[in-house]
């Protein structure tokens, strides 16, 4: 993800950082230079002329329009969706830390004093050791989460959030989130068989972990299912041939500008091609795709902070201002 | 589902695989072969010269966009719709497994240790046999679903996930999925008579199998109810009839360039309409539609390793790029 | 509901059954006959020249590109809703049935046996009196629903579905579905008094009464409020304005082709806005509606089918293909 | 709302009622006249020749047209949710209602008979007095919603509905239909105080009154934040700005069909911007806002229908087919 | 927000509050200095004769107009996501108070009269000083998620509704609202551990306390997470350089007009970029960004009217029409 201080209206124009030039340099250099023969060859090809003029173009605009459209707005909502899915895993991972303090019966009970007393958030060592662990198990799963849609080894930052037995055997598993849920689900288990979580209340958690399990799920569809491949094969070429035909509809009209005008419209419509190809799939590692690390990060550091732990320092952009 | 890397900007404008070329050449070398003949004849029918120019269809083209726009959003939306129903029929299935796995009160019980030693996961033999039975029931029911869908069979796939005796009966049946989903509701019902789950904990289970049979009703929903029929009748002959009028408008202008853009406007539309009859269907078989052979796999594959199973394979793509 | 296998693309284009035309016969014949008149006349009205060339139309059909943008999404919408309340309908009697036959307490309890022997469904003579009603009252709801919708009397085709007293009593109520769903509530309610009804089931079935009843609020809301009357009113002006003075301002530059454009951009208009009115209202019996009763059927065939009785036929298209 | 049946295509053409013309007629009137003396005058102000022609109009469309395609859309959004809130607040009554009726302990206990007597709906002398004045609280609830949204007195219409001592209260809060929750909730409390409802059946019915309750937030929401003010004065300058200008620009192809094309033009972009700023507000009493009113008393039908009570009129659309 | 009664149409085309002229003066003093520069030296750039035509820039405002398209939506769908997220947190909070009020059980019980007696709402003195102080939180709460989206200290406007020695800690923690919802959680814990809260109503409450910390966490994913740069970036430059060169495209044509056509099209461009800036980030203080202070007036004079104290005053639109 790129964070940024948006700059004035000027000097965005000259934005370096978070622009896409690099990616489609290539293509654009071709059109360009692909414009820049058809002018000075006015518009004849092998001393043939081509008889091209704007109004094809305009008609072929309406299809083009559509598929870009339908492309930028379907890429968009898948990643805004995934935000929306680790939007939720703080959230749930958040909820179950609550009621992981405040609803298992805990060893030392606090005497409920008078009524405008509060109550005071557990100090370190006020925290059991299995509940301590659950609450850094939750900010585990997001880990394992990352890990598995990043496609990185199932045990990479687990170490100081899981007891060290499950993350041996975690590289060994095909899904391992779903082992560390498991994991998490058999504590609830253990509070439930030591009578420490009632049953009503244990319907609360569980049904938080359920939530929190889907949101796995609907991670993994995000990641396996790509838009139909189809169409952007369809995209692809009407916009690519649409730009190589452009210099010649537009050479007798409006000669040396000619460069310029295919320029501008190359560089938008290969941008939003591009950029939508990497919001498309939103867990990777480029430029504007989702911080998970930072987002693992964050969700450890709320959770540390419930059980009163020193935080996390929060990662910040580097020097390209991206922030993974 | 097309699964493949994506090729560079210049290879995807070459990619045969995955395009849906063939299954509108036909379609294509028609209106190439009129186009030619169009300009032969320099725009004149039985000695009557057409008397067409570009700014009727520009007029023209304003309802198309409206009705290309409204069938591919409409399409997709139904494809997306119907991959998130399957992702939560991931999301539910091992939902219940975990739940039938860690609420289910055990024969030989796990004995809580201290706080910070953790539970392990059953090895095959610590699970037992109804709970087992149960779980891979799940897998079950996930492969009777893509039977109904499919028109498959209805013990297609199911010898080694359900008891003999239900398969056996499930060809009679006019709803099998319903059938696997009453099965399900049974054991759930025997664990309550056995006092081996709580009713508190047998309403969140319950609630997990309504969700899981509404994927199933979301799912006949959309196979059952295709885009008004309608809808298609008017797109598609707008689209034609666009494409075959539009060589006699541009003759007089483009002359013999008029083949290449009738072409490319053509292929527009026609690949356009084409992709969105595929995917408006999404549990078919055709490329693009959705790989339900391999997501019940995958579910296959996650309840397994909840359960210490031997995994099976995972589909792989063929040599076209197809997963089923 | 129409219900054909997709005819070819060339089939397609001469499909007779499926298409609008007879209902836009009368408006696309005038349309026809001015432009013939207005080619003839050479675009003279009572002997003065009507001045309009090709440009304002490309102005006006900006906004009437967003009108029809916006009617085609609004009732599509509308129609989908409807469907998937009435998919909702499917899937929350067919949990309500499943819980009525695994959750309450049988008179003639089934004995547990050994884990891997699976449950059976109950045959016929297993499933209670009392259970038998409910579920069967479950398809009563909706065909009591469907009546309601569909304006049709009260009680028609529920003799076999509710107990004969409920039916008398239904064409004297003003919202007999609700009579229908306080009836379904009472009988919970009796199983509670029995106590062969858990508490924390019945809150599982409340909720799924709850929500089978918020389905019907739903479908009495989309009946109820159409889209705003004034949008239609605006619409239908601006297409039908244009097209009869479009005949003006193509006929200068296109001649005698004139009546054939005009007869395609007031073809798709017109057949646009026709669908558009009949989907809008996905409640009725007109060809692109919502095949309720087939729905009804299907839903009745469900239930009976977890009740082990003989099961209804589903019903078929007729000779047009279509299904009520 | 506006309730008519629809009338022909003709018909429709010069429908009267359900126009938006009289709104509009002042800014029409003004740029029609404008179009005549701009006409006469050849395209000169002040002896100066304005040299507008139509191609920049089709540039500036382009921005207009997404403004106004945003415009329509998000009012129709509000216009849409404020009716699903609505709805659910049906949905929310009826419920709650039902659960009074079936889950509240009666004094006099219906007797469990045999399975095929179905329970009889209660006869007005059957529900018991607290039951009954809940049950007509959950209609005074609405009415409540109602008077705030519109700024109504807080008492208008409560006196059959709700208790003397509560509406006496009401004018006095500034959140009225707040109180009346609060007094449901003390409704609720008091039977589990009696012991008269159980807490899993408690905790459906918190539940629903917590929903009702976030339908009236919902609704506040809607009445409380308009669409960004600047939007609308983005819009309104452009449209305007747009219509004054464009008899310049056509006057010279189109001559004296100047005023024609401008007025219909004119007419579209004015009535659209009006009936947005409509529905944009969907709680006012404006042609087409929503029939609060004619809902409040739906809502009662239904309630006093369940009570087994003589049932209110339903109200009809006045001669201008107007339903408030 | 701009607060603001609508004036006629004729006074909205020169309202000046609410209007973003400021914002953009710069960028459109300079497009117009440009203009009048072009038109003077008859599009003359050195000497040399820029040869562009209006055609290439109908070609251009295709891609522009998705880009607008796709940016406005986007950004407004933030905006009322965030709105709804905040009306959300009023109704939870709202809900949770009321069932403190009549879950919890007091001290001094109400003794349950006859039926028609209606309960009434405690005066302040009835109220319990923890239920109090639990309902205060409430209110605490949103102030602290207004500080925290704001980045105001973190005790800011909260020293009358949190005790002090929470207030006092919530400056040394990074996550303060997360604190608060500790400390509302820690009190359900106290309540139960009182048997003053039943188990299946603690588990209503700990779901909305669930639902009330999901809110903090779908503000904060909108408040991280802004639209991806790059698309700002294309949007931006692509929109003024379009409006750079139009001057070019249009001299020859119109001459005089060019400014004034240039100068409007510019206007709506830039002015919709600038709001869609302003809205995208909504939890800020510029005009047209929600009024957060005044929500959390609103959220505490609701509760505040609850435990029956006297009221805060609503805060007013300023001078300028605006709302905080």
């Amino acid at each position: 993800m790129i964070v940024r201080p948006r700059p004035s209206w000027f000097g965005l124009l000259f934005a370096r950082r978070g622009s896409l030039m690099p990616r489609i340099a290539g293509q654009l250099l071709f059109v360009y230079a692909l414009s820049f023969a058809v002018v000075a060859a006015h518009g004849t090809l092998f001393h043939w002329k081509v008889t091209l003029t704007a109004a094809p173009f305009s008609l072929m605009g309406v299809s083009l329009a559509i598929f870009l459209g339908f492309r930028i707005n379907a890429s968009y909502d898948r990643y805004w969706e995934a935000r929306k899915l680790w939007g939720g895993v703080l959230i749930e991972t958040r909820n179950l830390a609550r009621q992981a303090l405040t609803v298992i019966a805990p060893a030392v009970r606090v005497v409920p004093g008078p009524a405008d007393a509060e109550p005071t958030p557990a100090a370190p060592g006020d925290v059991e050791a299995d509940v301590r662990a659950f609450v850094l198990g939750l900010a585990g799963f997001a880990v394992s989460m990352r890990n598995q849609l990043r496609v990185m080894p199932a045990d990479s930052g687990l170490h100081a959030l899981l007891p060290a037995a499950l993350v041996a055997r975690l590289p060994g598993l095909r899904h391992a989130p779903q082992g560390v849920g498991l994991w998490l689900g058999r504590q609830l288990q253990d509070w439930r068989a030591q009578e420490r979580l009632q049953p009503a209340l244990a319907m609360v958690m569980e049904q938080s972990l359920d939530r929190l399990m889907g949101l796995l799920g609907g991670c993994e569809r995000i990641a396996g299912t790509p838009l139909p491949f189809t169409y952007s094969v369809i995209l692809h070429r009407s916009a690519y041939c649409y730009c190589f035909l452009l210099p010649f509809g537009l050479v007798d009209s409006i000669g040396w500008m000619t460069p310029l005008v295919v320029g501008f419209v190359s560089y938008t419509f290969f941008a939003l091609e591009s950029l939508s190809d990497e919001i498309e799939e939103p867990f990777g590692v480029q430029p504007n795709d989702l911080a998970l690390d930072a987002m693992v990060v964050g969700i450890e550091s709320n959770l540390r902070e419930l059980l009163g732990d020193p935080l996390p320092a929060l990662p910040q952009p580097d020097e390209n201002c991206l922030l993974r």
